[in-house]
Order: structure tokens, then sequence, then C-alpha cells
């Protein structure tokens, strides 16, 4: 079930078919889930409510084929790695990893592994991005349970195609704005006279207070109490962070992906996020219009690479490509999310798809 | 006019005594406007529909006392003086004009000029902040009508007190959604057990297009249609910018006041805002909570200085105050200018107060 | 005369036959030297040792065929206008005027102006890109004696060919290492296998403490001591700031120049600067090897730029151009510079060629 | 043997007590070095020439108690975890670990583990420092030999007092210039009349090309060439990367323990580094001067903090300190390493120190 599917329609422009990252062509993304146990936190046993989600940025390997790419850090509570290299040479060259924060390192070391045993470096070194949002309310997080086979199998398991939602792969053991959240995902189409380039987003959502929570505008939040949906019993749960990963085949450089990925943030403000001080808020975007940007024998290769760059001027339906499909990933992973008990029987609960319709009708907003 | 006039309420902050950046005690806000001449546009002779606005940030003088700040860029299609020095110091160390696209240099060396003859500086140069949008859709931009007395006149009649907003000074000929802005601001408190302090922001707002404009979330551009309200008669009317002062009296740090600023963009999110590619849009922090922070007599001094700084945990509060602040900000400019008439008849008009609140009570909100 | 006039070569690379920015193609260098009076200061009247110097991009319009392009800060106290359009862009869309810090208003506004006469700007609206430093030891710099009439003076007599050095343009009344300086240039040739580029500097030099002054890693300024060349008769001189600006005619993208910008910094380094916090040392380095960035008519233009980029693999032969070029400029402007007095007697010595090659011979370093 | 031992003195101020990071009170360092195996590569099993360094910043938990930090990026090809936050909160919360490039994940891990084990946090999640260079030319990389037991040595053996360099810790398989390089450190001490403040560097050097290399502005490496000393056989050694660690006991705030890493690039600069594309050199700066910047127990704390700040009107002399100690760091990491013979019988050998002195004789530098 997705936003869509109860008549929730963020912003102006039209999905791709799937509405999903994987919209943008070349684009896989794999999961492995991680729950199991219950009862009272055991650290190093459980219960474990977690996983990995890794997304690869074109079919085939990024260590050999890097694509443009930039960033942007709403608030930087948290942990990338491989932002500097992405920052330094407007390149990505991993696949990007998604995971609980604490186990950033055991990805962030498999995907070397993988990108070794797969041959697929052109550098004798590996750099790669792995991001990460805090899913302890609900998992053994100090138990640090992900392990390299868990990436490795998320990498073997990666396809085009519909991407699962919510409590998936690293989204699940997260939430957001006090309900199940994890992850979610969105796509937009531009216009034809602005190139008919698609942009692909996809969260992990972990961040937000309830009274903040806003779908498409409505103050959802506000009106879905306590009383309604009950929130966990922790004291003082902090705000949570959200990672988001933008994909678009326009022939965006590098200076073009990182005004894209700073848009995310513009939908997540949207939304209810605001970036608090607890949060990692991250966002990478990447670009498949321009290959071969470094070649493979660089010494014998000619000096210079040709390339394709989108005019500016029409980079604002991108950004707004950008903004609306982030709104509505984060919404996506709202919806798709069930109610999750985790350690100590800590509960987040899903919000509730009936409750949410109330409230948008109460607000002028009737289905679409 | 302002939007809470109208019973538009924005967030849950409860705003100061004046809901302005002079709320921050010692912060001055001057203004000169500049209107003259009206048909056909003769470049150098007007018609003049322009101005400066210039936001002193405490009672003294900036440049031997100066203030923690930071700033924020959300899209750099624009100029903003003296940016390179608060990112470098962390300082403030000059009032802050804010004026026309071709008029920034003047009022740049004007500041320059002001700080000398008051004796107002610790160090014999001075590095002023001068802010813009451009006005040339209304007005003689290229005939740089602005001079160094009119920066002169802003900051002789500087005072705390209420702010006009609308078409005065540098927002004279502003419009934002395609309707007529200008300046607007608005201020919000946070609670005692948050150390009580006061979030204030200031905005020249000229930017947006109209079926983007949210009012509280709600669709209002979507909803007030060219039948009901014409936009002017141009072709493709660029995007356009938005600048923002976020003072507040709390002791932040540098980066704090940069985090401060951050919030701002998420206001300009929630109101509508996309940073489109031709806007210059930035944002200033600065905050009075500390003082004496360069010694007059820097060499005979003792190496430090003493100082308070806000614990992050409770800086989510001030957070969302600029977010509320910046976004009730905008609609405030909206609310208080005026339909004007500028250069070769093109009118920018005044969004409709009833229109307003009309589409406002069809999507669930009734007056406050 | 020339550092290898004197025989002093640095570095291991060839220079262009200029050996300045002008051998990089198109490039073109204006300036205004402003010299009258002798005395005392009298604010407003003198005496007047300033100028202004204007660096054209390439022989046509920036503001219609903007360059890609990409800047750096080693200390941020001083300014340059124009800095977040070529961060955000990663394009320079004008030429880049250098002057004293108190009249960046009037070049920059200058410039908007002179974009405008000249039918100059593919937009309506121009961002000027001014830098500064301060020469208030020899002149009256709060007399802000350059005028628009100065800019437009070094614009119309800016040509390619020999760039004079010293005591011209925007260097007329600065200083360095306790010596007179001001204007210098150097550049670079990189080998044919990495593509033949050619990389050109110039800096405007006012930096830097006597004791810390390195040629070619010899410690010059520890051996000149005041005894055999007197610093001025000043009270705690500040160690004054540095701009350059980076041409090369290799196909760098935004993010190639923002890192050749930044080796520059390096260069200066190895000279004795330390980037002391009353410096404003900023390098802005632009690309000519792409050319059409911005279509005329944006809104008629297909939305996609064919481009060149230049392999990372072969960019560390420019960055060591740079790091030389910089390095070699600061010594032309020490070794340029002839001894000046300027207001109230003060005066600044020359670096003396003889008692310079004395030193450089005792440690190691004949003539080459 | 240090670089002081042959009477090679670098810069002007004088060192701390052990010319070392950990004259800084607090600060200890701990190695752990692995070192096994002879002969052909086989990844997974050797050889082995490898380890992980960890400085903590004081004698508690920063965890518990953060300390005001920084950082400066030279170059971006590299990871250096947990920088975000450093940058977000301006505070560095957690021991920063150094590694090769391909096991930074599980030393990052193992420092989390390690936090939690200690009961050292503050909040429930940790983002901890750790930064790389490459050791594959002597080191099984690949096979990812360090393991979290190792960092966990390291830590438990941390001590104030001397600090081992060359062949030790992070270092254990790093090159510099062509030479066999590893860990290096250095202090300063500022004037009495500046605060009598102490800034010590640690570096781990695996950069730059043999031709680069300057000892104090003598061009050692051009001097000593392949027939004295040869260099590797091995096709186009990359140039590798620099990363380091400045400490100091003065009271900076964020902004300026970031100027204060900006530093060490020069110093960088100045012993012939260039920040080559395939060079990842970072630098981390923090400041013991100030405590108790975040409450244990946040909600029941103060709102605000008391803090002291160094009046930037000195921070020069730090400055200073910062890069005579980054040079001298780098020269000591030449001076203790010894040669290596690694995988697959590549050697890197050791700057000869009578060579060197031979070299800086001819440069008129008789020992000090």
């Amino acid at each position: 079930m997705r936003a869509r599917d109860l008549g929730i329609v963020i912003g102006d422009l039209a999905p791709g078919p799937l509405n999903a990252i994987t919209d943008v062509a070349g684009v896989r993304v794999g999961h492995t889930t991680l729950i199991s146990g219950d009862g009272p936190l055991v650290v190093g046993s459980g219960p474990i409510r977690t996983g990995v989600t890794v997304i690869l940025p074109h079919e085939g390997d990024p260590g050999r084929e890097p694509l443009f790419a930039g960033s942007h850090t709403l608030n930087g509570n948290g942990e990338v790695t491989g932002l500097e290299w992405v920052r330094e040479s407007g390149m990505l060259t991993t696949p990007i990893g998604v995971t609980n924060t604490h186990s950033v390192g055991v990805v962030r070391d498999a995907l070397v592994a993988a990108g070794m045993t797969a041959g697929g470096r052109a550098r004798p070194w590996s750099l790669p991005g792995v991001a990460e949002t805090w899913d302890g309310y609900l998992n053994d997080v100090d138990g640090q349970h992900v392990r390299a086979e868990h990436l490795f199998e998320a990498l073997a398991g990666a396809t085009a195609g519909p991407v699962a939602e919510g409590n998936v792969g690293g989204g699940t053991g997260m939430k957001a704005f006090g309900f199940k959240a994890g992850i979610g995902t969105a796509s937009r189409r531009v216009g034809g006279d602005r190139g008919g380039y698609t942009v692909g987003v996809l969260v992990q959502a972990n961040h937000g207070r309830r009274s903040h929570l806003r779908v498409d505008g409505v103050p959802v939040g506000r009106e879905i109490g306590q009383d309604e949906v009950p929130g966990p019993d922790v004291p003082a749960p902090a705000a949570g962070s959200i990672v988001g990963v933008v994909a678009t085949d326009a022939p965006l450089l590098p200076q073009q992906c990182r005004r894209l990925a700073q848009r995310a943030e513009l939908g997540v403000a949207r939304g209810g996020g605001g970036g608090e001080n607890d949060s990692g808020d991250f966002f990478i975007a990447f670009a498949t219009g321009n290959r071969g940007l470094q070649p493979e024998d660089a010494e014998a290769a000619p000096p210079t690479v040709g390339l394709t760059m989108l005019n500016d001027n029409h980079i604002d339906a991108l950004f707004w490509a950008a903004i609306e499909a982030t709104e509505e990933a984060v919404v996506n992973a709202l919806v798709a999310a069930e109610t999750m008990v985790g350690r100590d029987g800590i509960t987040f609960h899903a919000l509730p798809h009936d409750g949410l319709m109330a409230v948008m009708g109460r607000y002028g907003r009737a289905p679409r």
C-alpha cells in the first residue's frame, strides 16, 4: 500500500511507471532484512530489528564506471562514508549502502571486499558510500548484528523493478514522526520540453516529531494524537534522522547533482522535518546521463572525455521533481510500514490509513 | 495588515510582542523607499521603484562590538557581500543592508563610509554585508538609482519598534509567487525551559512561482488563478530570490548561528520556495547573546574572552522558531504589499485578502 | 625586471612565452593606476596610491559566454563579490576586478554598468566578481578615490600580451613581507602527454610578514633584516592579504577549477604566506576549454550542451603548474615593485635585487 | 632518531618538551603494529605490514566530554568517518583512529563498541572518527587484517609521553616522497604574551613524489636521485595521502579549530605536498581549552554553558605553530622510518640521514 493507493497525490509532476528510484534506468535496489527475537534487550543477542539496503547506481560497476554525483547535509548528526571523495571528485565510485548507525563500518568494509572480489575497481583502493540512521528503539543496535554476508546478500539480490518499502532492509527498525516508518521511494518525470528526464528518490526515514508531521501540507501529526495512536513508551524520544538517495538520468554535472541533493531537503521540510540536533540528514544525488568518466587504462587514454550537460535553464523542473519525490517517498515509508514490537516490548505503531485519510478529508483533500 | 490580523497563524510557538525581528532587544531596522516616475522605462531616468533597508544588529556599533553570526545559501544566484568574513571569523562586524541587485556596490561602499564617519571600527578596514534581490520588473534597476545618501538616511532612521512591511525599503519593487511582495518580518519565543529566547526574522521576498505558493500548507497559489488575479504581462518571469536575516538573543556560537540560518531555508520550503536556478537565496543569522568578542585594544587585552553557549540539547526549539518565523515573514510580506504599477506599466497585484481567506477556509483553516 | 631575469627559477615546469596569465589564449588584463599627492593623510583628498586591475577571461563577453570556474579561500578576512554565483553555478559570468578594500562596491557596480552598456548579458542581472586587498598604509583608502570611470578605463585598455607588474592597477599601493609589492604574474605549461595546457596566475600581493618570506625555499626574509632594508615606521603592521586569479585553457569542470584554485594556496604557503587572521586570501580559477555553456536563447535552445572534461588522471600536472606559477607570481610582484612613499611619508622599500641574489647564493641557489 | 637530532630545525617557534602531540596535556597516543609474513602477496594471508594508531584527545572520555574541533580537507581522495558531526556540532566526541584504507570500517565499528563497553557515551549512538592512508604497496591491504581487538589494544596501550614514530601503528606500511615513512609528530609553544599555548601535530605520512620533497625549503628530493636511493620497483606509484591530527590546549572555538586545521595544509605544502588527485589529505584539529560542553543530564542541565575563547588577535601565533609542527612532523616521519620490504619483495628505503644532511649542507643549512 502506497500513498497514491490511498488517493494522496503530492505535487504537480507525474511519477514514472514504478513511482520508485528504479524508474531511473539501470538503478537497482537490494534489501537484507534481519528480524529475530523478542523481549528484553540483551546486547549481542537481540532482539534484532535491522538490515541493510543497497542502491546500485547503474547496471554495471561504478568502481569501473563512476557517475557524477553530489551531496547535501541538512543536519550532520550521522555518518555517510565516502562523502569526501564524492565532494572532491564529483563522482560516485561505489554502490551506496544504508544500514543502522553502529553497523556502518562493517557494511563499508564489506563493500570494499565486494569490489575486490568482483574485480570491480579501476584503482587499487575503494571509498564506499554507506549511510545510516539509528534503530536502537526497536533493535539491539549495540549488538552490531549486521555482517558482511548481509551486504553481499543485498547486493546479490538487487533488482530493477518495484522496491519494497516500510520495514525492510536498512529501514527495518526505523520510525518517523512517532509512527513506524523505514524505506520509502517515489519518482517524477519532467516534461519532454525539459528533456523528459526522470528523478527517483529513496529514503530511509527515521526522523521527525509527531506534532510536526505534514502530509501534502495537512497537519496530520497534530490531528492524530497519542490517544488515537500511542507513541512508544520511552522517555523523550529524539527526533531521529533521514537519509536519501536521489537518482536521475539527466546529464547533470557534479555541481548540478549537489544542487539536486539540496532540493531533497526542501521536500523533507514540506513534510515536517526540521533537521533537529539529533538528526543525521544527508542526501546523495547521482546522474546516469554521462558515462565513461574514467577510462580504464588511465595513462593510455586521451587526456579528455566528452560529456553532455543539462542547460541550467531547464534545471528547475528537476529541482521540483526532487522536492516532490522526496516529500512523497517519506509518506510512502509511513504508509507502507507496519506496526512493529521491538526490544523491551517497545512498539511503534503504523500510521493508520483510515485515520490519515479522515484528516486529509477534513482539510480539503479528498482522495485524488 | 498582517497574516495574524487575517487569522492566519503559522506554527506552534508564540510570537514576540511585535512579531518582528525587532523583538530581539537592540535590533533596529531602517528603510529608505524610492518611488518616482511612471511610464516607459528610460534607463537612468526611471520609473524608480526601489530602496534600501538596513538592519542594525544591536544598539551599538558592530564594527567595535561584533556579534557571532553564520550564513546559509539555498541557491546562490545573488550577491551578499561580507559573507566570507562572516564564515571565516564567525562574526558580524557591520550592519546588514538589503537593496536591489545593481545597487549592492554603492550600499556596500556607503556602509564602509558610514563606519568611518562614526569612528565605528576597531580595525582600519570594513567588510560590510549587503544583500539584494532583483526588482527590474517594476524598477529601472539598470539606472542604479540608490545612492550613498539613501543608505545614510536608512541608518539614521533605523528604530526598534514595529517594522514597516511590503512596499518599503529594499522591498519596494519586489514580488513573490506572482503577487506584489517585499519586506516581511515575524518572530517567535521559545519556552522558558529552553531559555526563553527570541528569534526574529526579516525577509526581502521576491521569489517563487504562483502555482507553488503555500500558506500554512494550503495550496493558495494553485487556487488563485490568473483569471482571478492576473500576473504581470511579461514573458516567462523568472522565479526570483529571497534573502533573510535571522536574529536571536540566545547565546549561540558561530556554528549554531549557521545552523539557525539553514532552518530559514526550511521555512521558505514550506511556503513553496524551491531555490530555483534564477534565485539568490541567502540567510544570515546573528546572536546577541554574547558581547565583547573583540576587545578594542587588541594587543593590550588579555588573550581570552569569556563566553556563554547554548547547550545544543536545547537548540531544536530555536530551529523551529526560525522555521516558523521565516514561513510567516513571507506571508506577512505578501499580505502587507499593495498592488504596484512599475516601469512600462507592468503591474504586480497584491494577494487579495478575501480571496486568500476564502481558500484557507476551503482547506479547513478557519481564522484562528 | 622579473624573477627569471635575476636567475631565479621556481619549480620544474616551463613557463609560457610571456610567463604571464595572458599566456592563456584570450585572457586580457587592464590596469588603471592612480598616484597623486604627497604628505599627510587628509581623508578624501589623498595622498592617492591605488587603482584597479581587471582580468577579462576570454576575448568575448563572459556575460554572454560564461566559463567554468571555481574558488578557494585561505583566510576570509576580505571581500570577493560574485563568489556565491561562481560556487552555485560553477560559472564565471563577468570580468574580474581587483582593487582596494574600500572601493570594491564602486568597481562592482561599474562592472554591472559596463555589462549593460555593452549589451553584454544573457540575463537582465549581473553579479560581478571584484576582489580587494587593503592599501591603507600608503593610500587614502578611506577617501574611496576609485570611480566607475577608472574601471571603464581599465576595461578599455585591457590587452593580451605582457602584463605590467608591481606598482600598477589594484596593486599600486600594496606591500608584501614588509617590502613594496603589488601585481605579479607567471605561467606554466604542462607536457604534451598531459594535454599541453597552460596555467596562468595573476596575484595582487599584499600579504606576509618579513621574517616569513621564502624565495624558492630560501629564508630571504630572515636574512634581509630591518637594518638592511627598513620596514615602514608604523606600529604592528598587520599581515595583509593576497588575492589571485588562476586561468587555464584546459577543459576543467567547475569542481576541477575549485581544486586548481586551492593549489594556489599551496604556492602561497611555499613563499611564506600563513593566511593570517587579518588576511583576505582568495583564489578564483577559470577554464577556457569549454565554451557555449549557456545558449543565448535559453528557452529555444536544446536542453543539453556538449562538453569536454580533463580526465582527472592528468590533473596533477595542472595542480603543480598552479602551485609553481603562484609561487613565482608573488616573487615577480616583489621583484617588479619599486620603493614607494605614501601618505604621511610612510615608505615601503623595494626588495633589493642584489641583496636578494646574495642571499640566494648563500643558500646554494646560483642564478639559473 | 628525529629531525632535531640531526640538527634540522624547522621554523621559529620552540617545541614542547616532547616535541610531540602529547605535549598537549591529556593527549594520549597508542599504536598497534602488525608485521608478519614475507614474499608474494596472497590476499587474505599477507604479507602484513599495517596497524592502527589511536589518539585520545584528553584523559577522560570524549563521548561524555566532547571537545571543540574542526577539520580541513586538502584533497578528498580518502576517508575520514565522523567528519560530518564534527562539522555540524563543532565537537569531537570520540577518539580518532588512523589505519589503512580498507580497514576503516572495522576500526570505526570497534570504536563504537569500545565506547559502549566503557559506558563512555552521553548518547546512545556514536559517530567515531577514523582516517586512513593506503599501504597496499607493502601490505596485503585487501586482506583487511586489522581486527577490532587491534583497536582495543591500541586504546588500552595509549599513553602520554614520547610517541613512537616511523613504522608503527597505522603508519607501519606507509611511504612518502618515495622513501619509507609513517607516523611523525612535533609540537610548538607560542609565547606567553600569546597565552603560552601548545600546538601538537601527529601525521600519518604516505604522500608526495620524490622530486617534490623539501626539507626546510631545501630540494632534498631533487638531490637524492634514484641512483642514490632507489624507489620501489612498481609502475607509476601514485602520490598517496597524508592525514593529520592537530591538538592544542588553547581555548579555540570550532571555527578557530577549523582554521587551525587548514594551516596544517600550509605545512604540508612547504614540505612538497601537492594534494595530488590520488591523495586523501585531511586534518582534524581539536582544542582542550574548553570542557563541559555537553552536560551529562542534558534535560536537567541549565540551557547554557560557560566558555572561554581565544581572542582572534592572538591566533596567528597558533597558526604558525601548526604550520611549523606539521612541516616538522612529516620530516620526523621520514627520519624515523626504517627501510621495509613488503609484499612481493617491494622495498621502500629509508631516507638516508647522512645523504640528507649532505644535501642540507650544500644548501646553506648547517646543523643547528
